[in-house]
């Protein structure tokens, strides 16, 4: 999908104050800019066709093997390649991010659509779970996961953990690959360090799943930029903490408040909700909050199985939140 | 292809005092740097899904209607969606770049080479070249280009100019794609300024013909930094030229240099020359060069049809081209 997604900033005029149709959210104070700024001379070389070295790093900590693991220009590139490679029935867990099913229709899947472990079509070669998932927020903890693995042995699973930093919960560990096969797991770099400008993300799969997917890879798709910031956030990453307490306290504040306003809300385990609305449409709230008081908001209309009235808005700093709740509650 | 490319600086601890397996080369001092440097707070932003106010720039540039312009993550993810969207048989010019054939394998093409453009194998749905022609910088010039389309007017037909900025010859202009449907012209920015480092590139073809090719484009394939470089570089163009007559008459010498020592070179119309050995292997030179004089060149041998004994050389400065003369010959 190239139209519809949210943080859509970049085609308005306008200027955006709080933007709450983002799903990231984080302090960035280590130093990432200046040390950007002084390997800007990168631009003038190639980047590792496959991104080599990064590969290498992010194996050693994740302490898996080298061909387990594949970077790729965001979690999408990992998407298209895995919908390239294992064609077939894909169930997705629904509502959620778009371009799982945009990858499985345009490699010619069929599709279906689940909201219950339980109740995964039989047909299914491939499944398909954000965890935690977007929009909603919804969480399956580890032993949920393993269950799915087990009783899903002869199929893939996908399992896109992008948003596993922005929850207390524990993230289903990547080392379990070994154990189950079937799994493949997606991880954002983007995500992870805040850095939606750059596109970098990474699968982990049991080598021989891996090895099917990168014969479809072309060279190149991470830039030397990209690759640069990568490395240097992860060796960083004791010192980059979300604090994700804070937002989880947050969340549940402006869950209260848009609950005061007769706004429901997902049960979320992360910074974002799905909201609905009881009255009015998303469509015309986002244009209204853009418009009076410089706050974008995703409408969640465009999301597969959900109405004109759901949105999405992520927690922000506690005076923005508020503001929020006062421009709802004046345009209701 | 993953490995084998040339321009593989990146594995190595050495240091690589002249890279001539590259094929890029020219001046950089438009202040793309700074710039990037002023704007490096980007990575905080999502880039556009299709990065298109970059469309709409190369559009007005090119002349074209924005509908006619696809940004694409280098010329290399406009080839892999290419024969994503068009499969079937695909005739390829060759020698030449690997990606048009790794692309066509991917999708399944049946895939044929041709030498000769009266030559093209009749099966063919769609003719792929590369003009000039990357290892030998071979150029067809327009009025073949021409009959080339005339008489395959139910084939697509691709043609890279990526190197159009490194030959003196008169580039197919790209309003041609309004006479001739089935064209499809690449772009390369990263080529034409000289920035392998960022991956950016575009194709034009009719609005028809695009909007095939979109429907499998996943979104955000191009970062914030990359739209932004490239973005700033169109505005400077005019101030960034690369000196092809001089690079021509190094070439032409470089090529004489090479025939006193027995090494027959082809018809370059561009900075770049595919060289034969008289005896022994590029792979040996290459290794010899780099331990002994910190010099790359590009072992050639891994191209369709070509031997152990080709490899490539770009033309550097005329005292970097003495160097690499000397230390060939101090080798056969």
């Amino acid at each position: 999908m190239i139209e519809g997604h949210g943080d859509d900033i970049y085609g308005r005029d306008i200027e955006i104050k709080s933007n709450f149709s983002t799903n990231i959210f984080c302090k960035r104070n280590i130093g990432l800019e200046a040390h950007l700024q002084s390997k800007i001379g990168l631009i003038y070389n190639y980047p590792a066709p496959d991104a080599k070295q990064l590969r290498e790093k992010i194996a050693k900590k994740e302490g898996l093997g080298y061909d387990s693991v594949l970077v790729t220009s965001g979690v999408v590139e990992a998407i298209y390649l895995i919908a390239k490679a294992f064609n077939g029935h894909s169930a997705i867990l629904s509502p959620t991010f778009s371009e799982y099913e945009d990858a499985c229709r345009i490699y010619n899947h069929e599709v279906s659509h689940f909201h219950d472990l339980n109740d995964i079509s039989s047909e299914a070669s491939t499944i398909w779970i954000c965890n935690p998932n977007n929009p909603d927020g919804r969480f399956f903890p580890n032993e949920e996961i393993e269950r799915l693995l087990t009783e899903n042995n002869k199929r893939i699973v996908v399992m896109d953990q992008a948003y596993e930093d922005y929850t207390e919960d524990e993230s289903f560990p990547t080392e379990m690959i070994t154990k189950y096969p079937n799994a493949i797991i997606l991880k954002s770099i983007t995500k992870k360090f805040a850095l939606p400008g750059l596109r970098i993300g990474y699968l982990v799969a049991a080598a021989k799943v891996a090895d099917v997917i990168r014969k479809n890879m072309m060279p190149w798709s991470v830039n030397s930029l990209a690759i640069e910031a990568a490395a240097y956030c992860l060796d960083k990453e004791s010192e980059f903490k979300i604090d994700s307490s804070f937002l989880r306290s947050e969340i549940d504040r402006l869950k209260l408040r848009l609950a005061d306003l007769g706004i429901s809300s997902s049960q979320s385990r992360t910074n974002f909700l799905l909201c609905s609305l009881p009255k009015g449409s998303a469509r015309e709230l986002k244009e209204y909050l853009i418009n009076n008081y410089g706050i974008l908001i995703r409408d969640a209309s465009n999301f597969s199985g959900l109405t004109a009235r759901h949105f999405r808005v992520a927690a922000l700093t506690p005076e923005e939140n508020d503001n929020l709740i006062n421009a709802i509650k004046s345009w209701l």
